[in-house]
């Protein structure tokens, strides 16, 4: 059985990240990928959607200015023969702070003729802006 | 083709919620369920991990207490033999507050002869937060 097209986007990603070399993912996108990571893009600009591979190779490289990668683990996956899910847990740092930043997402892929051709991903941002923010957001409790 | 467990269990969770009877999920979750909602669960205390069917169905009862939905779209889905996974969108009120609000979420589950075993969720919690909240958390912009 081939190897399936989420591990070697993941391997290719995570390398173009570390890299800071987005031209190994130039052979494993769609040229209309269509692209979201959900999250407030007011506040981390190389979040939103994209469209197409040029764009979205240029927000891999904003990604790699601006991140770096330390350690992920993959917590849940599901695949299927052209489509792919999982739940990640991140260690990062912000490069420009240098501050540490855990995170966990979970995205939903779909891939055509082993090119990514579609990717949802939820951060958990609230974490994200609570560790870039370095102290606890603070916000009423709510339930009993 | 039978209908796979995940709709009958979504159908009977969000009845469950919407009608505060959670003992209609009773048949629907192994005795030893392994259930996680990722969260800031200092907030909401209806967050977080928790095993075995009578706790899962508490916090069922929780959530009930906290939330009414008045809508979800099922964004992405993946269906295994005995496994799915979804994100989704929701327009909630939040009860204490009479609040609005709309979140995103990803969950894993996994299934034993029909019964929930296992649950992952991710939420879109900054969001959450905000909107209870009611005014943005303005942290520092990051990226370029």
């Amino acid at each position: 059985m081939a190897e399936h097209s989420l591990w070697r986007f993941s391997r290719a990603l995570h390398s173009a990240i570390k890299e800071r070399q987005p031209e190994v993912l130039e052979t494993l996108i769609d040229d209309d990928v269509d692209w979201v990571i959900h999250g407030p893009i007011e506040l981390f600009p190389f979040l939103g959607a994209r469209r197409g591979k040029a764009t979205v190779l240029k927000v891999c490289w904003q990604i790699s200015e601006n991140v770096r990668v330390h350690r992920f683990d993959r917590e849940s996956v599901m695949l299927g023969e052209d489509t792919a899910a999982s739940m990640m847990r991140y260690s990062l740092t912000a490069l420009d702070s240098n501050k540490p930043i855990n995170l966990r997402l979970a995205h939903f892929a779909q891939f055509k003729a082993d090119r990514l051709l579609n990717i949802r991903v939820l951060l958990d941002t609230y974490e994200l802006v609570e560790q870039s923010l370095g102290h606890p957001i603070r916000p009423p409790k709510i339930g009993s």
